[in-house]
């Protein structure tokens, strides 16, 4: 439990509403700046600005996931205008206070020289839990864009990291036969426990020629002209990997291959699970900085 | 195989397209009325009208899913106005020709006196490959329509015949916690195995105040004023029964309660898939017959 | 509930100790007869002797699994001497009480014809329960008298029905490569859906060419010398069917091929989950009748 | 393939048998060394003594999976004394040939000052490859040594490391409800991501007052009196870790509760896979050297 804990939320999107409620049980006194939008209530929640708020009593300050750009606007889903953070605002912040961000920017790089600022989608915990409905908006997009079912659908899977896994279980769990690719030994060795089919990355290219789906989770150009080139011609490619991802996508609609890069699917499909992923992780972090 | 076959389809969707596909494949010979307007050609496929095919040389006739109308109309995706039989078509043909269609429509029913008429969407087979693209897209809603993951939700299905079984598969392996509604002393039995709930369908209202996402299988109206009251506000109903379903949705709108009528799942998210198993099920009946 | 009813349990093994604690538990009464030899008491059941239960009381008589032998025998394992049942017994029941047996015996059958009598065993649901300690019985023989995983391994189930279905979960689950023959079109799409490979029983001879584990639920000599000449010689048989069997274990010994016959396996490996099973159908029995 | 190379086999059990089995598959030259009680011939092993090997050809030895003794012995069960190896024997070696260890002993680890050992067991691929033999071996255990069935059982599973990942795999397959204990928070999110209940180590005590099977990984004393004086009396023990095991078994056995120690499961349980295995990794340290 948070009780007695200030937290103050500036900006954000629908997961930063779940969030708040979930902040809100755990007992916490919660300000919201930047939500004039909302449409109902959020019991517990009171909404202000930054300005109308005793900075040194905060015990913790909650950026959007997009962090702050460079001249301190905290982007908001639920306000006319974003919010803007002045750098001196965090001077005014007591020593222990932590500050929350989905990822870095440079502006935040540069205030972490001065304050904690804890990046959340940088933590292991973060990732794996978001990779939950990470793997679901790809098998939604693969029911979606395919005229085929999932069962019984060859699919490769290219990485073997934290997104990687659990694809592996979503679409086994759903009947398709899965290879992975991965370039690690003892990945390899984990993929066969998975009961899906091990593929060195090495044979990427042979290894795809009778793929249905591709998911790739490598933030590198991984997709190259060679492999989709082996590719069936009514096979589907998911890029999950970060910007720039890791498919030639110029490459694949000469070929006339179906090719889509999903960014943001936790955010898209299950905001309210992506707020409490972030609530259980914060609470987890302020707790432990305690003891 | 199919060797030395003459299979005429008239009119149809996309099933029918890939339907042609592997009766082609299967080395029968296929004459396809109705389909002016596909894109490309179909290797192996015969566009033409019924005046120009020898009646007395056709093995079957494959109408579409939804069958012959009133006026002997046989709906066509692919043709500016869908093809016409006349009854003394059926007249022409020889005693062994057997005939296919999706479901028995009145004309049919009275033609079935005279010649052999297979309804396909009766048969067991044909209903439990179809279980698979429908509990599909199911899923597929349950991603979309919520704001939380599948993963951890509280699932309940109504109904545990051959889409409910499916569904049970497929929800489980995604994580979900499952419970199925039965009415039937051996099916809960069953149900258990699978390592789901069983719920008495008598205790339908009581055991849905967590549920998150409750699919309907059931086609009589178990879906009453009574369970929407019980199920909380922010959960999702998806009815899979034919028309006209077995949800109360006056009742589930006036309570606020997002509720999705689902009618044809496997054309919508498999067209592929599901021309694949008429094709399957059709040489099996062929097949069959002659043995 | 079983509250206010009397029950009698006559002879009996391990499960009806697990039974007997359970209906206990369900509120009932509950007299022990031919169980003298049981260490500890087990709280809220008398031990006593039929002479001393006054007969036209008794709700319920729960024979052995195994029935009553021609003498009127109720084989117990707790007993010095199974414990005697005349035939007047059951001439002093009320007309409403039930007697349940695992199987019919020649003697039960005659005394049928005067009084109720219901055997467990030909119940699909008790039939289900028991298939879940009859598949793991059948997976642990399969990991002790092999050298080799079941992961990755190729099994072959024969039959799907009540034991073959949950056979398929069982082995599949652990990451088996299944493959399912049955006659039945039908069946063959439902093994489909559990993402196992359809055999029709015609083609099993052909495809246990590198089969590693073959189980048989068939109750009649499917397993012969043609299927058993096509096994590689280091496979192995399991034979869940009851006696004879349907392995020529005969000619698996010529051959060399392990072959093994697992009778009984819910009393072996769950007696106490097999007791569980009986207490609660009879209770829904009970019940039902009541209503 | 290994063509080409010879590979020298001193000591063993049925592991080595399979694994050389293997070796002569992928085309390498093997002569093995204490085998001489071998039933059967192994088609393409040269059964023979060290000193009749040209020692310089020799691209890789292989010890037994223990190592060698403090005299040099390399433990043999084919033969009817184990053969001994001179530390001059090494010396004989050519530069770039690998020798090959389960385990590292004092004496191979004042060997490995001048030559290059290769001590398995402590790879990971190798630890993750056998993790599948024993979760199966546990598994077997706790089908066998509980009057239950695993399916619907409580299991606690202590450890989510190579091992303790495949026990939720294994044990929720069987529909077992499975509740992990780990130390770590990004374990906890994964283990949550198995759809398995994650428990914090500090919370191991509180969490097993329902627990019928716990299974300990972790080579550190963690099954405390206190966690054993929290179990239910007829839950099962599994010990996994190595000697001297994690569990107090003084204790469990004066508080009256089964408890197993379980050493070297695959090599009892699947010694054929455990074969496949070594012969695997040991192809691919070979290939990899040579690159
Ligand atoms: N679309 C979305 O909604 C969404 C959601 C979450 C994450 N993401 C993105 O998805 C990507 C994967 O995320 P993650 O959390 O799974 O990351 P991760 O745990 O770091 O996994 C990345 C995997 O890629 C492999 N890899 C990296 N470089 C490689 C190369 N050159 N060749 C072969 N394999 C290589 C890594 O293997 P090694 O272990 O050998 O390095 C690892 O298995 C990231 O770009 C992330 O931003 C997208
Ligand atoms: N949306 C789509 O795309 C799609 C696709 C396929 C099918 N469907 C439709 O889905 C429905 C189910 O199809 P199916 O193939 O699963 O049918 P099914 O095998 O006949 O299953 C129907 C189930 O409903 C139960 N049931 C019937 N009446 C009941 C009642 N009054 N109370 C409680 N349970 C009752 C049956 O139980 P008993 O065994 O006790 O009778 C059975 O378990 C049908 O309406 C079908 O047309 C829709
Ligand atoms: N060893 C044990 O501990 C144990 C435990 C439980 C049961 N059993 C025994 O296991 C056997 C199976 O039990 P069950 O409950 O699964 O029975 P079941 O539900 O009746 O299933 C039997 C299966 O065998 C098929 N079959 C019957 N005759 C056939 C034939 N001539 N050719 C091909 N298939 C045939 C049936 O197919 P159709 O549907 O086409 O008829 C059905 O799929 C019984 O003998 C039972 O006594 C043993
Ligand atoms: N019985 C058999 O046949 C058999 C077969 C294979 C292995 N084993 C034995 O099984 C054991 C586990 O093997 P493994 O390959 O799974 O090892 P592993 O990958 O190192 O896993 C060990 C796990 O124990 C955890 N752990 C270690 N010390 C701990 C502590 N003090 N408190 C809480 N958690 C602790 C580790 O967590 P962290 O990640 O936080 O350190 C890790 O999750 C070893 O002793 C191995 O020799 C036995």
């Amino acid at each position: 439990m948070l009780t007695g804990k200030t937290i103050v939320v500036i900006g954000g999107d629908a997961r930063n509403i779940e969030m708040m409620r979930q902040l809100v049980e755990r007992d916490s006194l919660v300000y919201a700046v930047g939500f004039e939008e909302v449409d109902a209530q959020i019991e517990g929640v009171y909404f202000s600005t930054l300005e109308n708020i005793p900075a040194n009593q905060i015990d913790a300050v909650i950026l959007p996931v997009s962090g702050l750009d460079e001249e301190g606007y905290a982007e908001s889903h639920y306000a006319e205008s974003s919010p803007m953070v002045q750098p001196e605002f965090f001077d005014t912040l007591s020593e222990n206070c932590l500050v929350f961000t989905g990822i870095m920017t440079p502006l935040l790089s540069r205030l972490s020289e001065k304050i904690k600022i804890i990046p959340l989608f940088d933590r292991d915990d973060v990732a794996i839990y978001n990779s939950i409905p990470t793997a679901e908006g790809a098998l939604m997009f693969a029911i979606q864009h395919t005229d085929f079912t999932v069962h019984d659908a060859n699919v490769t899977i290219i990485g073997f990291g934290r997104v990687g896994k659990t694809l592996v279980h979503t679409f086994s769990a759903l009947g398709a036969n899965v290879s992975v690719c991965s370039r690690n030994e003892d990945e390899l060795a984990r993929i066969f426990e998975y009961h899906a089919k091990p593929v060195h990355i090495e044979d990427l290219d042979s290894s795809v020629e009778n793929c249905n789906i591709l998911v790739n989770t490598v933030p590198q150009l991984v997709v190259q002209p060679s492999t989709i080139r082996s590719l069936p011609l009514d096979s589907l490619i998911i890029d999950l990997a970060s910007k720039p991802g890791g498919v030639d996508f110029r490459f694949a609609k000469k070929r006339g291959i179906k090719a889509i890069l999903a960014p943001g699917l936790p955010g898209m499909v299950a905001p309210n699970t992506a707020g409490k992923i972030l609530a259980r992780v914060i609470q987890s972090v302020i707790l432990k900085q305690e003891s």
